[in-house]
Parts: structure tokens; sequence; C-alpha cells
């Protein structure tokens, strides 16, 4: 999510892109309510006036984190939507989730925080986001058992790319992420590459 | 975990119930850092004084609130680890882990709070449950998929059973989870009720 070049410049994309990193950093270590603009703004040697010019409350900096994650899983879910068959449907969602969790790592740790949790049910745009996940992978499994397991595959999957497998290489992870959420929902594991999904129509 | 009686006194062990279900209630809405004694001597209408009298600290609190729990995991796994075959073991763990999940659905909540997970983790007896558990469930799987697919079950199994499905009864629930984790796992469903596998060593 930074804005910085590979010759980092100290223009105001770099500034951005470091409070978020550090945002991320501290949020997840010390929780979204333990970690204050202040200490962002010492970990950085900032004043607190310069974070000011980029956003002026935590909850701002909390939607720079996540907004850009939660626009790339929308289209994963359109995209979904967009397939014929509830198994495609559900394996797209499925493949497309696993992939953005293993590239946010620090993500589901820090929507898991209670306080974030908070805001983030309080968010209309989030709960539709949910109900959809839920409803692709219930594949054809009627309420309540079909969204139960939905949610014990997108929980499981979310938190088992948190901390504890960091020394595991990123795809090995993803895809044994992929395996286990096709055998709880049933899939078939697909021949081909697992991002090229187009003959299971 | 309150120790009132039904004719409510206002003894000490009384006083203790109560600081710790308005702990858990805080803890899970503001998050750990959030909260401090003083919110839970004001929501109870209590002097910071009389809080002390029973935790000095959050942390005394929050021990006060998941060292039963852990106590009880201690057990089933213990249990589970004298059980004959993989597929029995795994399948005692997953039971007895989605029966306390469901009965105390607001501690993976809190657990999975970073700033209380940082403090478990730096639990040495926490980290040899997790450990523990991670082995227990990875049935005939090899690490690395094996502890993956495990860790998929656990944390969704404590996400499933957190505030999303609070209007479902809670022995569906925990029936609902206990079957997800058996597909993921690849455990085949006793014929016998959930709680007693005797026959499949």
């Amino acid at each position: 999510m930074s804005t910085a070049t590979p010759s980092r410049t100290d223009g105001a994309g770099d500034t951005r892109g470091r409070l978020i990193e550090v945002a991320i950093d501290l949020f997840t270590r010390h929780s979204f309510a333990g970690t204050s603009l202040q200490m962002i703004a010492d970990e950085l040697g900032f004043t607190k006036a310069a974070i000011y010019h980029h956003f002026r409350t935590r909850e701002q900096l909390l939607d720079a984190v996540i907004g850009p994650i939660l626009d790339r899983l929308r289209e994963v879910i359109e995209e979904a939507e967009g397939l014929r068959g509830t198994h495609a449907r559900a394996d797209h969602l499925l493949t497309g989730f696993a992939e953005l969790a293993v590239s946010h790592r620090a993500v589901p740790v820090l929507a898991a925080d209670p306080a974030v949790a908070l805001l983030l049910r309080a968010n209309s745009d989030w709960n539709d986001l949910i109900e959809r996940q839920l409803a692709l992978l219930s594949v054809d499994e009627p309420a309540p058992a079909g969204a139960v397991r939905a949610s014990v595959v997108l929980a499981g999957i979310a938190g088992a790319s948190g901390p504890a497998f960091d020394e595991l290489d990123r795809d090995e992870l993803r895809d044994q992420l992929i395996a286990t959420g096709r055998r709880a929902l049933g899939l078939r594991t697909p021949r081909s590459p697992a991002r090229t999904r187009k003959e299971q129509h």
C-alpha cells in the first residue's frame, strides 16, 4: 500500500506509506485501542502535526489500511458472483480470499481486534461483503449449516494466515489453505492451476 | 465462572464473579487495551479500591477469565493424547474444543485481541497447548500441511463461535462446527453421539 518508489523520495506519498506501515505494525502489536497517533509519531520520529497533515484520527489510518483490501475483496466477490455454478463461485471466492489473506497477513490479525471488529460491524458495506461471502461459500447447503461452514472456512483461513506460519513459503501456505477450504466445503480440486478455473463452470 | 448463588449474596465470591463478567463484556467490546480497571469499576458502581481487593491489574483479571478455560482445554488434550488411533485422538480434541468454544463464546473473541494474543504467546504453557493441539489435529498428514489444516480448523471454530451466530441454538452450532471440522480433517462421522467415541479406537 506504500506509494514509495524504489528510489525512495521524501514526498507526501512516501510519508503516507510509511505512516500506514508503522500503523499496521503498532496496531497488530499493541492493538488498535493501545496505539495512539503519538506512538506512531514517536516510532517515525515525526511530530504529531506531520501526521495530522495525512490523518486526523486513528480511524482514518485504519480506513487507509483496510480500504484497499476491502476494494480487492469486493472485486473477487463480484467476479465469483458472475460465474455459473455454485462450485465454481465458491472456488473462486475461496482462492481469491486465501490469496488476499496471505498477501496481507497483518490484516486478519487487525480485523480480529475487538475494537476494530466493532467499527467494521458498524459499516454496512462490510456487513454486505460478509453476507455475500457466506452466501457464495454455502455452496448448496441450506442455512444455517451452510453459513456456519462458510464462516469456519473464512475465519480459519484468516486465522491461519497470521503470525503462526511466518516461516512458511507464501505460495505453499496459500495452497494449503485452499486445499483445506475445499475439503471443508466439499469442492473438488481442479486439475488446472488454482487461478484458472474456466473449465469448471 | 461466577460463583454467585441463585440467592445472590454480596460476599467476596459474588463480587469476584461480577467483576469477571463485566471484564469479559468490556474487554470484548472495547478490547483489552481499551478497557481500564476504572471503566470496570464505573460499570459496576464500585470504587477502584473495591476492585484492587480482588485484582491488582487488568492482566490478573484476564488470567481469571482465561485460566479456567485453559485448564479445561488441557484436560481435553490429555484425554485425547491418552486414546489409541490418530483419528480417535483428533476427533476427541475436535469435539472437546468445539464444546469449549460454544460454551465460552466471548473467549475466542478475547484471545484474538492482538494485545491479549501477545500476552498469551509470551506464556510457554499456552504455546505448549497450541503445539499439542496442532499435533493431535494433524492426524496422519506431515508438517507443514497437517499443521496448517489443524490451524484452519481451530481458528475457524473459534472465529465462527463468536457473535456471528448468536441466534443459533448452542448445540446445533456445536454440531455444525464439529461436522465442518471433520470434513476438513478427513475424519469419519461416528454413528454414536458426538461425545462417546469409544468404539472408534
